[in-house]
């Protein structure tokens, strides 16, 4: 503990230091330095006679990039913050915070800090939602999708689009509709039925990254964690679809039977491209990589795994379709074929790689939440903000019950009640919805005031649903069998058992999932995993046992393994052995 | 090789297919279409009746984002068209062909398809400098520290430094000093002094990116590596006190003499802050790492390792300090003591994630600067170009031939004649120079005469000079011996080997170096490596035999190591073993 703090402190130090510095140097050339302020030689010599006065727009770029940098430097303290913390969380086994919830309360310090330092960092506090599009979500959802329990998502997938697509429409029609009615008898600030509509669909949407982050450590029941993580990702082409059939219903004026027929239409057509799009690049990477012996060069092996993860999402998104779907079933198809095709070296990688780089994208979504509370000129309008919590919870009900009571009809694990509590109160919303407000062009006050209560909204879940499960599903669970020990809120902390537990294929007791299964086994399995050949599997296992010697001998300074030998009659002597330690 | 193609051809199929889908959703909305043009539920909804067309800057944003998708989607198939190069390079044992070269030209003819084609794609091929400087260089320059050699590396630090700084100057005189003279005579486009000591200080600098990826692979003499390599490096803060330097002696009028003392000063400060950040950076994640135990969550201890890289450079680029210089040596610190306080797991992890991000970073760099051959508007001046090569060759020599003899006074292995002739041919330029010339703001035309000049050394160097270099050093050693098969000009492909020869320490013949080694050995080594127990190691070994088993039983759908036992005794039984296999 003492250690952490004295590090940060040395840290900061360290960075107050070097600021000085770089100021000391700027002063030694201080008649200059409206034009010097440029990090590199960004040689602005029109001669000082004929201009002066440098180019206004010149000094901004390169200030951009100083900017940038800055910005990216104190991302990267607060991210390292998170890091301690949530090892911090972990070690004094406190499990009832969940480790989004921490990191956006860090998020929120920081940003009253900086609010009240009256220091210039708007651009920094800004939640940049291309940059969340585009850098933070793939990773968040690929990573998902690559470890995910497929066994249980298939057999669960009818159920989830009932949830997903149904559900998610009726809670955006309560919502929209009951905030336009209030909005007519004047309890709440007035707004247009499509505005209305349009902002329903987007808040009724479940989050896909603060329900991972939440839920993904709740695997006491597993249905129930794939019902709201399956729900949260696969609304997202709903969301999509649902938002333009709204605008098409304004500008057209079409008919209502012919526009819901069109959109239903749309959306079984986005489903199936976005889906398809990754599927396809999946099984692309599976028979590139089988076929292209890239395992004796790691690093174009992982390159090339790194690539096909995110093309995918490009392509969909270049499309205008769900990304989000498409980098998900990639990220499925992947962990079923191509991972099979990979070096040991590259397998333990692309694990571990891009659990980090899900983590570091998580977090940074979460802190930039945190810091969204103080960096905004927020226009809270109370009424508008209780009223629609209220829909939100009500929306979600109707959502929920109903369908459950719908989907137990075919279902063979039946959905019971306190399940069914849970989901509904688990809806948590996150940085998508946040996001999508942020890119509404209605008037600036409208978008102000909606702004404001998608974050009151999504912190209200995050914070508070979102610490509150754990003790509900506690209480709920009480009288059956206390599961105390079994339970965590830290996500990061199980990690290697996640991975351990997933890639084993599971008994499946659906009948349709078992013929695929078969098929998948006499054809699919074939055709996209390598056999390796004995030689191979000797080969990759030395390869490991050389990276371990190496370690070993780093350490040590020796690569005998007298010490290790004597605890235990551990390695035999193996002729990589001799080798590595020339 | 077949196969490869069938998969490009699948992939290319599969995006026709997809942009088809995409571009029918729109079509169904065909009226809104230009409202729609929106990746998400952008919902410009201004009742249609108080505004119909949508606000101008809106839909350009969206647009952006969709853009940038695509953008991001060319960029990834361009890179897997040079993985798969890069790997019929390494395969067919092409050794002549240096990878950056033959990505190069395939740059060059995207570019040139794109360009005949017509398609709107300009902002796809510019050449971004903040993107460079941001996202590519870093990991390029820390991974090119991480693996570095050490011992080489500091024995050489003398001979580095003469030729970085004093090198370095000699030559931007020359070519700034012949530039402006020729200008005078009216032999080539005139430029006022400044503009010709900015663009010589520019394009004198030796090119770390294009360095390592041509004189990598070539350790026949790692002395000779090193000194090119460690040129390329430490020229950069050089560079940046020199423009500086020149732009004070404009504005401010100062006498020579002060300004020389004052530059001096600022390039030793700069210099030692640029270098302190890195170290102190590095210093503080061995600490870090080695007291925070974050082993046992390897996700936050890979995190926490990528933030200790990056930390560094974003610091000191905001402070106008040396980012390579700082990440470099952050690289360096960091495999001494951080390194070995990683988990086995981690320590593989990290190697081979930067190599393969340094990877796919230098191939964007090398496809980039193809690509910018067909997609700016180039104002080609032959005569300066010639001369300016001219110019860089003479400046070159004035910098190697003599400093090599001072060098030499003070050196224990002299630098031979054959050493020095590949030095002075080896002067390549890259993509920092072409960024540095984009970011001048002279008036619009000089600028663009500029940009192309830089553009074409650039290629011409790194063409040329890159390809020429392989066949000018067995030239020269022809006589003494055939080193043919030690000898290959593909970087990726003896990356393993890197790795395992690197960490391992030198016998250290020089004085100082004893001394400071005996210093490290006995204090900081303790201080800031960790000193793992026997249950610590036997439980790393542990962790890489399960992940290793964990591949094997992916692979065969049993643990049981029977067909390997066969092959080889190599396997006792052991207890994680069985616990895997659960």
């Amino acid at each position: 503990m003492a250690v952490c703090w004295k590090i940060v402190s040395l840290v900061v130090l360290a960075s107050f230091f070097c600021s000085s510095i770089g100021q000391n140097n700027n002063d030694n050339v201080d008649v200059t330095s409206a034009i010097n302020t440029t990090v590199r030689p960004t040689v602005s010599t029109t001669p000082a006679a004929e201009k002066p006065v440098a180019c206004p727009t010149e000094p901004e770029k390169h200030d951009e990039e100083q900017q940038a940098s800055l910005h990216i430097f104190f991302l990267l303290i607060i991210l390292m913050f998170s890091i301690f913390m949530t090892h911090i969380l972990i070690k004094f086994k406190f499990h009832y915070l969940p480790e989004s919830v921490a990191v956006v309360v860090i998020g929120a310090m920081i940003g009253l800090v900086m609010n009240k330092t009256g220091k210039n960092f708007e651009d920094l506090e800004q939640f940049q939602p291309q940059t969340f599009f585009i850098v933070l979500l793939p990773p968040i959802i690929f990573e998902s999708g690559y470890s995910l329990h497929k066994g249980n998502f298939f057999q669960n997938l009818g159920s989830i689009l009932v949830f997903a697509v149904i559900g998610t429409a009726i809670s955006a029609v309560v919502v929209g509709g009951g905030m336009y009615g209030l909005g007519q008898v004047g309890l709440v600030y007035q707004f247009t039925a499509i505005e209305c509509f349009a902002f329903g669909s987007l808040i009724s949407a479940v989050d896909p990254v603060a329900t991972l982050a939440i839920f993904h450590a709740l695997d006491v029941n597993p249905t129930l964690n794939m019902l709201v993580f399956g729900e949260s990702v696969l609304n997202d082409a709903v969301s999509i679809v649902m938002t333009r059939t709204i605008l098409s219903l304004t500008t057209q004026e079409s008919g209502g039977a012919a526009s819901v027929f069109s959109a239903i239409w749309s959306f079984i057509a986005m489903f199936t491209a976005s889906a398809a799009i990754g599927v396809i690049f999946a099984l692309a990477s599976a028979f590139c990589l089988k076929h292209v012996n890239l395992r004796s060069t790691p690093a174009l092996e992982f390159s090339m795994l790194l690539i096909f993860t995110y093309m995918p999402y490009g392509l969909a998104e270049a499309c205008k379709l769900s990304g989000i779907m498409s980098v998900l079933f990639c990220g499925i198809v992947m962990s079923h074929y191509t991972h099979f095709n990979l070096s040991p070296v590259c397998q333990v990688n692309v694990q571990q790689a891009f659990r980090s780089i899900a983590f570091m994208a998580e977090t940074c979504v979460f802190a930039y939440l945190g810091m969204a509370i103080f960096s905004f000129k927020h226009t809270f309008h109370a009424p508008l903000i209780i009223w629609i919590i209220f829909l939100c919870f009500v929306g979600r009900a109707l959502n929920i019950f109903p369908l459950s009571a719908l989907a137990n009809l075919f279902r063979q694990v039946t959905i019971d009640r306190k399940m069914q509590c849970i989901m509904w109160f688990s809806g948590l919303r996150g940085a998508i919805a946040f996001a999508l407000a942020l890119t509404l062009d209605f008037s600036e006050e409208k978008r102000s005031v909606l702004v404001s209560t998608t974050l009151v909204i999504v912190l209200f879940t995050i914070l508070f649903l979102g610490s509150s499960t754990l003790p509900l599903v506690k209480f709920l669970n009480a009288n059956t069998d206390s599961l105390d020990d079994k339970f965590t809120m830290s996500k990061t902390e199980d990690q290697r058992e996640a991975v351990d537990a997933e890639h084993f294929e599971e008994n499946i007791p659906s009948i349709s999932m078992r013929g695929f299964s078969q098929f998948d086994i006499k054809y699919l399995i074939p055709f996209f995993r390598r056999k390796f050949t004995p030689a191979e599997m000797l080969a990759g296992r030395h390869e490991m046992q050389a990276l371990t010697e190496k370690w070993y001998t780093g350490l040590t300074g020796h690569s005998e393994m007298g010490s290790l030998e004597e605890h235990q009659d551990l390695t035999a002597p193996d002729p990589v052995h001799d080798e590595t330690s020339l």
